[in-house]
């Protein structure tokens, strides 16, 4: 006779272990102790280590577990961010990692992978990774992190809700075990995030969950190449498609375009066309365009340090519960992010002939995050929008095909980044980088094939007008600057393109480059971001900088 | 001085005319006037209407609002299923709709819209539909059906799951209210699905929700020719890609794949190598294929009436809770059936000559449910497994482009379906739907581009070795049997792409066609499919034929 309940009973022995050391409201003293009875060698373990949220106190008692007793763990982290969650590696504790996003840790993680202490399952991205919890990478153990618990085991994650749900429910939904730390346990939670009885252990950590502020940018670091980039996108992609929902990555680039929404973009009467709805962090340099009334909702994958009491005070316009505080949700967000806007715009590290790009850049496993969810055409979606669907026809113009829309992918990249490090390039490193860490194929963040403009400095490259492989690396070789893959370029073919207005210098979308200033960002500094939102956000220490 | 709180003021308000009505565990005799205290002229409404499970009684209390106090109300439905769900447009209390499958309305929508009483914002996928729900199409007041609640208002949704979590969260957490139909009040709920701090109103429905059991099929009338598609299928696809993680649509044709995995791909020494790891409802016909090993895991959109016994007497396979009953989750699946499945295979109504498919034929506006969403090849997918690498390799073959994988995307279709309609076209009834409904473009179901194999009595086309759109229509009309388009075809060119495995007929196989019997079929009725549950198994009354 077949057994069909080894994962329940299996987990009812494993809860009677942990329980004879601590109740279910765990002794922190006892933690180690606790997850030694808990985990088995073997184990998938997710470990939630978010953008922003990080389960570190976990992830430290994770580290002081005896290789000898347990080993051979499977990691499941969206984002590997704290020294913890290689030092598992390291100690032999942890073997094989399936992950999204390694960004502070891509170095030692590609050290890892070279000394052989680290097997790479394979890199997702976030909704991609968390699609696999229900399938076939279901987690065994889960070890999260909540804002505060009830002595219930009701969890409260605050504005910080990211991956909490989608973890939680795919664990305790097939006989997994949950343990989430918490800043404090209280009589009665604002309101519930997670229900109790999705949890088995709640333990209080005794530091709050470190949270970094991943999506705070200074206007003061905005250069007025940047001003210009932006200027470029409002004009020439904003405006001339109507975008009206749109996903912003992090960086300066895409800072620069939302501080000069309220200036620039107002100026050319484009308030109520462009940016209504966004699914995006609380990026704080969003402020000045919330204020002047660009933006109608934001939707968040987590939430931003210094932006609560901001956030709470403008509920017409975030997901906020019924406490004032967020609700973010990583998984429902990206899911906004794929179906539900018309443009992704973020930048990258890398970029081929063929518009292929990534951030794997030698020596560095860095992971994609979010942007190739966000930043590939969801050639599910069928409901239309002014803008998507001119992006298909720009992209099936002369061809005798279904009609169907598409969704606008822009890189915005400087043709030189950091160090005089061009950004364009012949073969990305993402190629030699799939060898050292034996992937089946290159790590590219963002297919070619997906992107739909090129913004740099030099101009706007029109890829939904190329017509073939050809007019495409010379539609790239034409805003490449000053890059060796720049110069390399064909004059007189991109001189073309230009005529048929598949490259758009500044000039030609009659933006003057003297206007492209400082002075057209709505805030200039944090201070003047703290000004824009009445004194509500409170940025944090590190960016006190007046 | 900008107002920021409109939202949450006016849902005071609302409460607070609500409260004056009934209490938050409303009177079910007083729910119209609870409804017409809580919903404003022009409201966007979301009514739970599923796949199976519907807010049967508030959709009817909705019908009985006064369209002088209550109209132009916009209705976001995943499923158009009860005539109340039309009703309250022919009423004019309604007038716009988005929504996704309309199957059981098919006929009475699109004669609504031709009268002019119901404007179509756009068809969706349902993970595109809740996308927006966190975007632009935010629900303002959401009705949603349980199974039961406690006293405080907390759900239990029991396997019927379904829609409810992204629903409520999108509304509850932007300032809207949520109603819930329950079928009993209870102290203690067995689980907690929905907290209840997301809540503001439930009541006690007269009768229990409506459930449709529509996942299953009596394999009585499973017939021959299907048993022989699903030996091509097994054979010349899963065998062949190694697909391990799959979804299937509904229907006969691939209840038959799922009948034979236990016998005839057993026999080719299959098991443990195809079909391990399932995002699918739970499928009666599934049940000897989980019973003889095949099946490692499902994941569920939402239950199937009669599979309640069975699901909690084998919690390794499903996602069940601690009360033993499944928690389905239709955004999860959807996403898992995204992102970490190899394959879809479903059937369709019509396919064109670029192999473009469609459920939508004259005078019917059938919508898509999930069928884009699974049928799409995921491009932000970044994590390779066997299949998806050949797929890719195939696309991509003598091609001097980045690599990359590709999802299998099959339709499975006779060439003739019932009433002797062909089900290869020409040109798509999508073409004309398109303007009497007034989409900007034809409501295709699944693209041409996205399809990667033709699956029919005649044989297999395998579209990813086709290099231009004349072999593809070559291929398509190699396999469209006697309908008009398959007569139509170039001979030597079809008997050339046999040649090169593009197409394959069952000989190329090595299947012997005497094989096809309904002796493969593991189950060969519904009292067979009970026997293999060891009684666990309970079908619906109108299934029991015995």
């Amino acid at each position: 006779m077949k057994q069909w309940n080894l994962l329940s009973e299996n987990r009812r022995k494993r809860i009677e272990r942990g329980l004879a050391i601590t109740g279910r409201i765990a002794d922190p003293d006892k933690i180690v102790a606790l997850l030694e009875a808990l985990i088995e060698p073997g184990d998938r373990v997710c470990l939630e280590g978010n953008n922003q949220k990080q389960a570190d106190f976990l992830a430290g008692a994770l580290c002081s577990l005896d290789p000898a007793h347990v080993h051979d763990l499977h990691m499941l982290l969206s984002v590997l961010a704290l020294p913890e969650h290689l030092d598992i590696f390291d100690k032999g504790i942890a073997s094989k990692l399936d992950f999204s996003f390694s960004g502070p840790q891509a170095v030692r993680l590609a050290r890892l992978v070279a000394d052989g202490k680290l097997n790479i399952g394979a890199i997702h991205t976030y909704l991609e990774l968390f699609g696999r919890y229900f399938i076939d990478l279901t987690p065994r153990v889960a070890l999260i992190a909540a804002q505060a618990a009830d002595r219930h085991g009701n969890l409260y994650t605050g504005p910080n809700t990211e991956d909490t749900p989608a973890i939680v429910e795919a664990t305790a939904f097939k006989s997994g075990i949950v343990i989430a730390q918490v800043n404090e346990i209280v009589d009665v939670l604002p309101r519930v995030d997670i229900p109790a009885d999705w949890v088995d252990f709640v333990v209080q950590a005794p530091t709050p969950h470190y949270i970094e502020p991943l999506f705070t940018r200074d206007p003061a670091l905005i250069s007025e190449v940047q001003v210009l980039m932006a200027m470029m996108a409002i004009k020439g992609i904003y405006a001339e498609y109507g975008v009206e929902r749109i996903n912003h990555g992090i960086g300066f680039d895409t800072a620069a375009i939302e501080l000069i929404l309220p200036t620039y973009a107002e100026s050319l009467g484009l308030k109520g066309k462009i940016g209504r709805h966004w699914a995006l962090n609380p990026h704080p340099a969003l402020i000045p365009a919330i204020e002047a009334g660009f933006v109608e909702s934001v939707h968040s994958f987590g939430s931003e340090l210094g932006m609560e009491r901001y956030i709470e005070a403008r509920p017409d316009i975030f997901f906020v519960g019924r406490d004032g505080s967020m609700r973010s949700n990583r998984a429902m967000s990206q899911t906004a992010g794929l179906y539900a806007c018309d443009m992704f715009i973020g930048s990258t590290l890398q970029i081929d002939l063929q518009g292929n790009s990534s951030t794997a850049t030698l020596g560095r496993i860095s992971g994609f995050g979010g942007a190739p969810n966000m930043g590939s055409d969801a050639r599910g979606r069928r409901h239309a929008s002014p803008a998507w669907l001119k992006a298909g026809e720009q992209a099936r113009q002369g061809r005798d095909v279904m009609p169907r829309g598409q969704k606008l992918v822009v890189q915005i990249v400087e043709t030189f980044r950091e160090h005089m490090q061009p950004a364009f390039v012949e073969k990305l490193d993402a190629w030699q980088l799939a060898e050292q860490a034996k992937l089946a194929i290159p790590p590219v963040m963002i297919y070619g094939d997906d992107v739909t403009h090129i913004l740099t400095e030099e101009g706007i490259a029109n890829l939904l007008l190329c017509r073939t492989p050809e007019e495409r690396e010379q539609a790239i070789r034409g805003v490449a600057g000053y890059t060796p893959v720049g110069m390399a370029r064909d004059k007189k073919m991109v001189e073309n393109l230009r005529d048929r207005g598949i490259i758009l210098r500044a000039e030609d979308l009659g933006i003057d480059k003297r206007m492209a200033t400082r002075d057209l960002l709505a805030a200039k500094n944090m201070k003047d971001l703290v000004r824009a939102s009445g004194g509500l956000y409170a940025p944090p220490k590190r960016f006190r900088n007046w």
